[in-house]
């Protein structure tokens, strides 16, 4: 039994590179440590002294795939790393990142967060011309391109891969020398700049990973940038492009860490405008407001400061679960929910309570909570949700169910309130949400919740090419 | 380089027994599960199907040590469990719990939480009559006692036994067809007894262990209770004494889980009570209190509700952190801190902020943490306490670190204040910490605060007789 | 599916200890290591500085259970180890030795080869007496029993302990400063001392043992020989007894490794001299004669000098089969048979041979290997084996089946002969075989053959007092 | 430390594939545990029901790499499996064989034994067309070639493929549907057609891997033939060649297991020869001869019968020697051949002996036996080797040390002898062993005797194209 909580949106990946410190493994490991949110299922880096490249990937958390011995072995100033998460099928170690190839002797590492919606006729076009593949990676077409526009120099065959390329990408390149950053024109994904102490240099999706490795952050690398780092310092090419700024405003609402700063605003600070704004938008009488840690921890308290509604932890959150998990006995219902998260009983009896959480997708685990609360002798179960109903599947590297599975795609507010078996339930309007993230609203890709999807996908795609699969392991173990 | 937060003080176990459940194996895991917070180091658990004894314990984490295999081995109706925490040097296989050994035919299995005062007399005396011993656990001590009354019957061999031990004990033990529970006369340790689903029983540290396998609680073991429960029904003995109750105060402090009923309150309730009380000890002008999440949560909520402040989470924590972790290079200072709580720099600047915390022990981490929200621009730091200044060890079953190494032991709360490089630092009065806690005074133990050891210890005792080290490794595995 | 060859007979230990050498531990290690066919299913080293014990023990081979740091853990110039194999049910780490335990601050440890046949009633005794067991070895007894007798001194405390224990044993003790050597009066068990380069002493089961840590032979301990090592030298006491010499002829026959020599005598060459005597004893017309390797090779070698009559290889043993396998399909027929030994299809066909084994215990190996020779086209099929039918069950530290799983032990030789579908069987005789081995025939416990016991077996005893499993798994194992 | 022992010659793989059976899984892995003494490297199998391929590989025995749980994931009739040794460098999971790749939607898998020639000018062309590499695999040249000759139709796209490949190759292909069978025009490395019991169809490097799954023999794939099975029947197509045979004459002296039949003769039978006719060649004196087991026990068995000299095992064989392993203590000189092969002492003391092995390729193990046989007390040592001096490196997929590391490559016999430290050595000539091996002489390969190569080498191509470590670890394993 694994409590991967299915009913959690996935993110699809994070990346970090470092370029120019004699210790960049290491530093990568921490940028990744610090990203682990943005993928838990496997993590890896590749390294280059400037001549030999290596590199090590495995399946499970940072901490988990690297030791001090992996890490001393990945020797050199210039490094790229990922972590990743993806849907079951494609879960392997064939596709865990960054991805490397050679061509005419020269290696190239790729690693990608995000996803391409006009793979599958780059591929085709590809094979066409001989190309075969061996994982279902967005990261192996990239790679592709480059070397069939390698003959043009660097710069070019950047320019050309880039422009043929659709979709969301913020995607870290490393050849043997260079470390090289690229972000689709939408911006779609965050992707930082920061400064090392020592005067090298680090990229990576969030801000936070720049705190851990104590890095000053620097800028965003711009939508539509192409940043190359190297020993002759840095210089940018820029994709043309009449494409506008498509920040995802999921990552505000739920994937970025709260400690983070993304397109120019800390996460924290959204977060917790998003609640003061639902205390302005939705009226309830109630004993308090309570988050289902740590999701909604921060909308609760920007709801309680602006509604006076008093703030409490009603339910505790058992730090100790692990991944896997053994099958609970037949008379031990809701027992995944309970495991995670168990209410105070004698706290909660008889109160009237506001529940706080960042979204519904399936609404199976909220349904769940719900009815624990109930046995817990809770007399009403209102719920707040920090964003509108999420209607629609994400082409651009957040994993949600297909829009089928997503309850808000099939049920009205009033179906949903009433399937999680609540009293009231509130979702944050569009106009609040884009209040509460700040800029202007045309930046935003807001298509999980209005369906106008900036750059057209191609719905079809299967992600599932190949049905091979390709678990790797080490020497004594089944 | 390990991450076990030797700041922290640490608890030395959990106990969970079942009888009369056909699944009690399973019940007796989710049990620990729920109680993980008690003991980290080892799990185990021994069943009985009336007959046959079985057992399996090992190093690491429930979920590590146990597996759908193992459990269905661990047959029978009759089980009891322990984790474990233990100081390096006895942290080894021997010594994890369940302890069991036979006599005459007869199976003993042993789960204690506590720590006996007078071990080192019972030892000598046993051994002058011939008694040889392969760990160094409180437990072993125990079934030599039993195993030497055992001529005078079950009963009258349990009330010798525990008449010559003192100490502070919640002790779970199991015969082929008994689960008995027993608790010393002060009722250090909490001890509680609930009803299963299925007309069985659950005896565990905490309610929160209750929770989880959906037991209604009954009523707590008493102090100086010996509950035997059988086919035949439940009966209890009682252990005379003129001993008053002494239940250990820290346990409402930091120990128990916040979801957990003990000593008849319920544990988030009287820490949200601590803040409450402690803001109206202390008057602090700040722009917001925050706590370190998430020990301090609780009584930051209190402090926040009753003082009007308002309630911030300015330094978020990591839930990625492993046991073990890769040594930082040494540009990076104060890391060890900064991977589990990331300050919000662009929150925290220029801000006047309320630390809420549970307690300080060596000060080296609090130390650590005020540095780093200094560089994040924090202008003003103040910090709460929710106890008093922790003075003298623990010899009840708490893991302090030696008097020395307590700097309250050898420092003011001005010294200790400019230690940690506050602007203010508060304890709350020994008083006030009475009040959050309710009840009657007397009736806890307060020793760490005050001095005043409600049993004589045993001061001298050195915890590691043996200098055996014995770690056991399964087939391929070095 | 395990591949532990249940038909053949299992030795229960090996020992090897050694004083007087700084890398005490490593040693022992590679004396175990050469002693490995003794024992396969745990192994075990405890080490002294001479005033602190460490002890590291596990399930699995030598190589498996110890690592470089394990080793190095292990400090001091004074060591005991030991391989152990157990029978189903008692097999777990609890029972895996050297056994330790303290007593009055003192620690003992103790390493085993052998088998006591008045377990039960010094177990009996020693209970009255308060004594409680944590596992069902020997070892636990001894020690016990040592305890209750230390008042009396070190030299009269082992006198009166071995003067009470009745069977076969080759002991090793461990206390902090001393190694002492133990034999029983019959001498079942090989014991040998050699002496290391350095001037150290090492105590082996076999020869085989010194030849790989480059020790020179010394001489055997001798039955009912007590040698005490220490910073002093060594000195003997001898046990009172009028036993005879018993030394095991299954050693010669089957055990011990041919590169050791054992009871005097060098084994490969008792082993080539057992074929030789079956050339004079048996007279059968074949085109050549074939061992099942490795365990026929040597009488195979002797036949064929004596005999004339060709040797060849015709059957190739797999070097690489693991302990555990997967399950063949069921068209498989006799695949646990032909995995470790392969016929030479080519070279088999029509073809008269003789075979040449070591023994047969149940048969269902043998049936299976003849019909894999049938299939392969072999014409007739003469079968030799270098001791007399084993009809009787050991009691003395061998773990043939009881002795209604004995083949011969329920049927005639005619029959057996059927039973595995040969043309003819033969023995070698019991006379032949004690001129093989040499020395005087009255010196061997024959017992297993001629049903004769040396020392009267407590018949009744069972081994598996305690019904309890205790597997130990590091963190992150289960 | 590794006791790989460097000095022996590796071969590089060993493959087997099914068509036609439900359990072509298992049948493999059965086949390739057969096969385990052609690489030990890494395994892997891929298998299709038809539609669905899937695969799994690892680092590793094959016992070690495969459990009833992944072999139960290998779904379908059809499979194609590989074992492979490789040299250090390129030792990682990303060149463990299977390789697979799509191409168009199609996935092929492709198992390689030998070692292409003109694998440098393939790639170079390759890449210019555009293809990208990962690994530095022949297996993946080979996909790209069949991809790009794709549009020909399967039959075309195979003969224009192979045709363009030069070198030793054993070649297994599987499509969704098709097992295919390439052997290159020389036949260098063995490979035959086996018949199920089923009706299915088995190809494996050696008849070895038949018996042991029950096949019988059909006949061996034949040089220069492309055999096609699938659900219509086989059917061979037969590259246009001038070349003559080659088969490795190696194969019948070391690699090959002695009950397999490779190139019409049974291997047990011509090794055995090869000690015949060094009898013929080679007179001497001596008490007996002796092999180093097992290496040399065929061919000692046929000296003594041919010479009347008797045969002795005077070294044994340690079976439980792991594949890493402690480092021995200093003064432990000549441990790591003493814990393979222990001299019996008493056995060979006074002795004139001969030993009889198959090679001596860099002398350094060798020398280092005949050293610990003079320790033993051995008077008089002469060696025979049972083929002539091993004098060039192999490019056709045997791994023997560069030219300047293989001892006959710098020394004559006298020096050899001399660096040994024999009393005298002998090689078998190179006209016996063709003798011994039988067939027409011109149809071998004998290159690293005579370096005549049948198909010229591209000398300078470095095996080790990337740098890349690609080292895949599974959850909570470093």
């Amino acid at each position: 039994m694994t409590y991967s909580d299915a009913s959690r949106p996935k993110d699809e990946c994070g990346v970090c590179g470092i370029f120019g410190h004699e210790d960049a493994a290491k530093l990568t490991y921490f940028g990744l440590y610090a990203l682990q949110h943005r993928g838990q299922e496997s993590a890896g880096i590749v390294a280059s002294d400037g001549s030999q490249v290596s590199l090590h990937k495995g399946m499970g958390l940072v901490h988990e795939v690297f030791s001090e011995a992996t890490l001393q072995e990945l020797k050199g100033h210039l490094t790229v790393g990922h972590v990743r998460y993806s849907t079951t099928g494609a879960s392997n170690i064939v596709n865990a990142q960054p991805f490397t190839a050679t061509h005419q002797g020269c290696t190239v590492a790729v690693a990608h967060n995000g996803n391409l919606v006009n793979i599958r006729s780059l591929r085709n076009e590809l094979e066409k011309k001989g190309s075969i593949f061996q994982s279902t990676m967005d990261s192996e077409v990239v790679v592709h391109l480059l070397a069939r526009c390698s003959h043009l120099g660097l710069e070019k065959a950047l320019i050309d891969t880039f422009e043929s390329i659709k979709g969301a990408y913020s995607i870290l390149l490393m050849t043997e020398d260079k470390l090289i950053a690229v972000r689709d024109p939408g911006g779609f994904r965050p992707l930082c700049l920061g400064k090392l102490n020592n005067g090298g240099f680090i990229i990576a999706s969030e801000t936070c990973a720049l705190d851990l490795v104590e890095a000053q952050y620097v800028r965003d690398i711009e939508p539509g940038e192409i940043l190359i780092i190297d020993r002759e310092g840095q210089r940018s090419l820029h994709l043309e492009t009449s494409q506008r700024r498509s920040f995802c405003i999921f990552e505000q609402v739920y994937f970025a860490r709260p400690d983070s700063d993304i397109f120019g605003k800390n996460v924290y600070q959204s977060r917790k405008r998003m609640g003061e704004i639902l205390a302005r938008e939705c009226k309830i009488e109630a004993d308090f407001v309570m988050p289902f840690p740590d999701s909604g921890n921060y909308a609760a308290i920007g709801f309680s400061q602006a509604s006076g509604i008093p703030l409490e932890m009603g339910v505790i959150r058992n730090h100790y679960v692990g991944r896997t998990f053994i099958q609970p006995t037949q008379s031990m219902r809701d027992f995944s929910v309970r495991v995670k998260l168990n209410p105070i009983r004698s706290f909660l009896k008889d109160k009237r309570v506001i529940i706080l959480d960042d979204s519904i997708i399936r609404g199976t685990t909220g349904r769940s909570r719900v009815k624990s609360l109930r046995e817990a002798g809770v007399k009403e179960i209102h719920m707040l949700i920090s964003c509108p109903p999420t209607r629609n599947p994400c082409y651009y590297g957040i994993d949600f169910p297909s829009g089928g599975e997503l309850i808000a795609n099939k049920k009205t507010v009033d179906e949903i309130r009433d399937y999680l078996g609540l009293d009231s339930l509130y979702y944050l309007s569009l106009e609040g949400l884009l209040e509460a993230c700040g800029g202007p609203p045309e930046n935003y890709c807001k298509a999980c919740f209005d369906g106008e999807y900036p750059v057209a996908p191609d719905k079809d795609f299967c992600k599932l090419l190949l049905g091979t699969r390709n678990a790797c392991q080490s020497t004594g173990k089944k």
